[in-house]
């Protein structure tokens, strides 16, 4: 992946589905990755194991981080962590992939589902923005380079259509998962306040979408499976310039309306 | 206001700034409506005390209800006091207008300022378009009329032009208010949804940008006062049928994009 050429990247939710698939994908390119954070809540658990092994393998890029994304103390030490890893280069590249899904309509979903999809699609990734931030700013600094890009300095926060208020009615029907809609609706203005704070900073912000993917999340009525998507994502990824800053776009490149 | 005609509206935080506003014109227009549950959260306190007043003038037509948005037993409460008050032709209008604004960027506003503006400004509405439901649903059937109007059955949730992803840069600099951004593009989004889950009930709901009004929350650096706010939003209500459903709309009814 030459977006990330000799780049350090951070992945939330790395241990499974799309976040394992990047790790792996971005271990495969000609050009792999620097250094590689490949966070997930439990690195010791059983659901870290083929993190773990992957980490094995590539013992010298791929650091497996514990962070929880809707505890802040654990994004600080997570931060921490890797503030002591990196070199003089900063962060290039945070990718806020951990994220939940809860399935219910406006009748059938709970007050805890809400508040759960918004600790970890929203607030989640706003306090991981604030701790990695002095990292970002360093990459963006040290790039020597001018504009924005995945190699300099990014934040991707992986959306989806389904926070597309234009795009309700196509899939309501058959996919309300409201608390879902509502956090990543919530996590679009995020990015968007982000884009215009970090604007002097030169750090890029994008909303993607990675499809309906058949993983754990996306279940089995998935439309891609995770290669596919995030080859995708990869790609898009590394084409995203100063004039993407802020864009809402999915694996396919195609932008979305909000 | 015509649109309100012998008809039984609901306001949430009624007891100042455009809740407040919003009762006044009701009980001034020709036409006043017949039934208005004016809710607030402490109906007792110094806060309330103009409301108190308006409603020792006109005792038939408005109940000063006690309704805390962020307490979904208060919820509950009031919506079992108004059922009890309601007649058979249900509610015809709630308008969910209570909600709180904590100034702030990504980098100075709280996880609290998040959480608080999500309570109250997200999972509010939610809770409370759920427990009033079934009397808009039966306002709905009773009105033995085709098509939506807020004379019939109409769920009006206050957003603002700042949950306007497309609007963000033209405002950032000197309101960013992140916390209240995030909190009413998911109001948006729960709109949305609600539009196709009731769309069989026949019930309409819409999204509405006061402008930005000196009140309170607004500030004194607001655009306009909230008589010239409320007599627009009126206007606005008024106007609205089935092919508004789910718009976003300003108090002048122009179309803001998402």
């Amino acid at each position: 992946m030459a977006a990330t050429k000799a780049c350090s990247v951070l992945i939330t939710g790395a241990n499974r589905g799309l976040g394992l698939e990047m790790v792996k994908q971005m271990m495969e390119a000609p050009q792999p990755v620097r250094q590689l954070f490949a966070c997930c809540r439990d690195p010791e658990g059983p659901k870290a194991e083929n993190l773990r092994n992957l980490a094995k393998k590539h013992p010298k890029i791929i650091t497996v981080i514990r962070l929880d994304a809707t505890d802040p103390c654990s994004i600080k030490e997570s931060a921490q962590r890797v503030g002591s890893l990196l070199g003089k280069e900063g962060l290039n590249m945070l990718v806020n992939n951990a994220g939940v899904l809860a399935h219910g309509t406006i009748q059938t979903t709970s007050s805890e589902d809400m508040q759960s999809a918004f600790n970890t699609n929203v607030m989640g990734p706003m306090n991981i923005i604030k701790e990695f931030l002095p990292y970002l700013q360093t990459a963006a600094k040290a790039s020597g380079k001018p504009g924005m890009s995945c190699s300099k300095a990014a934040v991707i926060n992986i959306s989806s259509a389904l926070a597309s208020m234009a795009l309700v009615e196509a899939s309501y029907s058959f996919f309300p998962a409201v608390s879902y809609r509502v956090s990543k609706a919530g996590l679009n203005m995020l990015t968007m306040c982000t884009v215009e704070e970090f604007k002097k900073d030169e750090i890029l912000f994008a909303n993607l979408h990675p499809g309906w993917v058949r993983t754990d999340m996306g279940g089995e009525g998935g439309e891609i499976d995770a290669p596919e998507s995030v080859e995708g994502l990869l790609r898009v990824m590394k084409s995203l310039t100063e004039k993407q800053n802020g864009t809402f776009m999915d694996y396919k490149g195609s932008v979305l309306p909000f």
